[in-house]
């Protein structure tokens, strides 16, 4: 449910207006260097603030609460904990009689039968992906220099200039798509598990945990589905498996070549559009024109490639510890330098 | 790994020209009527033979070796074997020098080290997808007729008239792509699970186990990253949670909102094409011209449709049972008839 | 690893020395009334300060983190906190040196490579029971007032006099073991899943995961082992399955048949004795002797029965979901009226 | 339910009387060499046929269905399958109107409607216990011949001389329980993984999955609770961790020590006793007299040792998998030469 991973497994939790929001990491080897600090870079990636995202501003400061000792991982589960400070819940308590076209309003209620935190998405808002970029930052410390994970975005509102495309919805006042495109380069070959757990199984689950996703695909993708089996097919061309082109995107029988890893991601507009909409009325019964207020970004796809970075991180090192390719102690001889001091 | 869903679970098992294949299911509800016979139609749909598809003909009988008596489940946990009879084996072990590009033949042999049974793909063939089937069936059964699941070919090669897409593909003489979609009906509100079960992630990971898919998108999917807000969002028009459109194909938040959901996936061309490829000879070292012999299908997208319904049924009849939905004992009153009889 | 149950999940994490223990449990039913008082008699039960227990006294306050709402759950993952406030790791510091008998110190070292938390046993802390009985809490409340769970102390030193015993050991300067038994009345007929699933495998899962537990026994238990087939069967008396003995402790086939269940744990004696004792001085590499320092419980089967009533109600409370028995939103009905208001 | 186990996951099927039983093993890792002869001493030594186990006799020839290829694992699921030909079923017919005292006849119609094959206890048969030892089998071979488990029977009804307390039981003419213990040496240090996965968790779990097992104790185990710290506590006397003492049973804070694993289960006496007994006839309602007919063991804990060393096989085998201690790929230099001829 709000579990993920087998060997490095991570737990989300909280809501976008209620105390906290935070994650658990259970599975993570023992030894690896881990401070507060570690986690800025990324964390300041996904912040608001920029054009085209929302203004609400965090200080996101992680709170490793267990499992990190002498500013190294001890094997326990570890828990961050992010404060939330900066919330205007009355924006939303005005909003509950229209349930927001696109959001999980109308669905959250029916399913929990009213008692879920309906202030600012709750539990299914965009801010829990806070709690993925975090887990994302220890994923990249398991993965590795070696293994590089970098998602991108491709196209904004469809504009291969993702400037240009933010541009035009400013423009428009009105919010947009976008695409993401994520590589990894250096993996090794044999990460994914038939029958059920190929790899594109796993990042596919993951992936759609991300809010707003619509579709995903894994080297040529859509294309593949025009192509010719000879034009497809990617020659192998020598015995480290390294393929002439790369149509397959890295992953052949659900399990990783040894060829860049590449898929790409289509991210829905923002349902907060400035815009005002044609909606039902919850206590009416009527449908009624409302626009939705509250701090909101234009772009949400503006915001996920460091989230999409993350969620492939966990995927990815849960299978290299799965592929017994990373230690459960990172450093024995780490290890002994600690015993002596 | 071989095993999928929380309370209706299915693993599956066997090679394509080992002794036979098979699927174990376990959390069927007790008191299904389940016959040999209920197989036969969605198996037959699967099939080989039809014009573009594999001339290989099995069977294809399922045997029911547990979990069924008198005709009706029992609550314990299904085997269906099928066995394997009409293989050509020879036809592959010629093959093992070159690893053929797009199968799974060289990352197997990596990740298995060479221990792997390769004859016809072993366990990374198509013909697992019986085992899918299988379990669709009895996936369906749960649904009941009021949840109707329905796959069909939209494309072939690109061609949105399927036939004659095949008919391009068979007068190239090359394998061929094609896009397959799948619409469920009668879904309830609120199937799937906050944060990493939503509805998405869990039917992605399902499908990406079908061999050769490699992209699935959800409503309006691709599309969506080049739509604005207000274009893409779905105006509710009624406390049923009817919207005005569907751009969301039926899933928001990850949750089902009670209207149709539609997703679709695309299928890469068969590997197996009939055209002499460039690829290493493994033994050589060197990049030779090869051929793949052996009885393959030239689109593979077009057997795919009733595998997709099998695999989306196995999803939902897990939600539907995880969200107590369906029961757990089918009928109480065919049970207290059971015991009068 | 740090997590356990199917729909009612629990997941633990902490150190005793560390920020904070807590604990996450996903899964619980929307709208179950909740606030922090809810926890207090029973973590109250759980306590330092009696006599024959640690004399360390914490505050143990839980705070909510997650998925409460207007005091209510919300059907998000609930995250409860407790900080770490009164800690004298100075004590423990001393004592890296000697690997204390009986306790996790040596083994951890060994597994964790040295990074784990050594400090008051860290996240082997009984200290972690905290989150168990925080679980329990909310599991007693799925479970509702028909379902009564209740832990004693029967033993103390193999005195049936509990007080006697701990006076004894008192007297003798020594730590002492303990006999707790359990009974759960109001169960329905049908709990426990074959055939890894019974009802004993998951409580004996569950009640093995509480420090100090060296045995469990249903029923009869070791007893039954001596008996003759006819003495140990119960008679079936009615056909509500009302038995005139219970020496299979309530369940029969893994499944509850409708009887109290009843179980009795082994929990030996707290491994730190006050008295001396002579073990390896890990440093020097000889047998020496050392006595531990630190507030300790002469006898921690006192503290127990609470600790074992919370992991009965968690695995009870899994099994009631799944089994249908207790509902995904505990009142729709309450709902209604909150949506009114 | 029918599944255990995390990288070494066992799915267990069947029914006594059904067409077959069978078990299906995931992630055992490619390149160990099996065959049917492989399995035939362990399950020679869990047939009936011996003085005071049931006469019975089944071939109980294991067929491997899938996973194996030129007489070596290929890491896909192995599937074994037992068929049942020495069936009586009619012995079990006329039993249903008296459910059985100590068989889950009673609570098994109430779990699954009568829907249930109560065709000599069905799915909840001793007959299952074959899947065990032969998934026991494998998991011998992956702990290797370093690592030795041993069960042996060490009281049979109270009586130290197992010989003298069968003799007695059939002087009786009734069934009667025992006493098993488990000894695993060669064990490394660090097998368990807090909170809740402890070792002795997780062997608790599989024990109670063996029809009839009432109590599990480790090392002192319920002797302990009448012990005092000093004379529990086990001096560790050298840096391999090598204790004087070994009341812990080889296991503290929930892993291996690197001492003797050493635990003991309580069965209880077989259920279907010669004797007549006063039970409910269910149609009539009324307590009558009847007696069980069929083919049965009088002391079932005669047949348990093999069974206990395949689940306590199963356990370690995959902790030491998770422990990185076994490879995926037993034997790389094996596959090269395999792939060399």
């Amino acid at each position: 449910m709000n579990s993920f991973g087998r060997l490095f497994r991570v737990t989300v939790f909280g809501e976008s207006h209620g105390a906290s929001v935070g994650v658990n990491i259970d599975g993570v080897p023992a030894g690896v260097p881990l401070k507060q600090e570690d986690f800025l870079a990324d964390l300041e990636r996904r912040k608001g603030g920029a054009r085209g995202t929302t203004p609400r501003k965090e200080e996101d400061l992680p709170f490793l609460k267990s499992g990190v000792f002498n500013d190294h991982t001890t094997g326990a589960p570890i828990t961050i904990l992010f404060e939330n400070n900066n919330t205007r819940s009355t924006d939303y308590e005005k909003l509950r009689e229209f349930p927001r076209p696109g959001h999980a309003d109308f669905v959250a209620t029916e399913k929990f039968g009213g008692f879920e935190d309906y202030r600012g998405g709750g539990h299914f808002s965009g801010r829990l992906t806070l709690n993925l970029v975090a887990a994302g930052v220890i994923a990249k410390k398991i993965l590795g220099d070696d293994i590089q994970v970098k998602a991108t975005i491709k196209e904004v509102g469809g504009n291969p200039d993702p400037e240009a495309g933010l541009e035009a919805a400013i423009a428009a006042k009105d919010s947009v798509g976008g695409l993401v495109e994520c590589t990894v380069d250096g993996l090794p070959i044999g990460l994914g598990e038939p029958f059920f757990d190929s790899l594109e199984s796993n990042l596919a689950h993951a992936v759609f945990a991300i809010p707003a996703v619509k579709g995903i695909e894994f080297g040529a993708g859509f294309a593949a589905a025009k192509m010719k089996g000879l034009e497809h097919n990617d020659p192998i061309i020598d015995k480290t498996g390294k393929t002439a082109t790369n149509h397959a995107g890295g992953v052949v029988g659900g399990i990783t070549n040894g060829n860049q890893l590449v898929f790409r991601i289509a991210v829905k507009p923002t349902s907060s559009t400035p815009k005002e909409q044609q909606t039902l009325n919850i206590k009416s019964g009527e449908v009624e024109t409302f626009s939705v207020k509250g701090r909101h970004d234009l772009c949400i796809a503006l915001r996920v490639p460091v989230v999409l970075e993350a969620v492939t991180a966990m995927v990815l090192a849960d299978f290299m510890l799965l592929e017994q390719r990373r230690p459960r102690v990172v450093s024995r001889k780490g290890a002994e330098e600690a015993k002596e001091a």
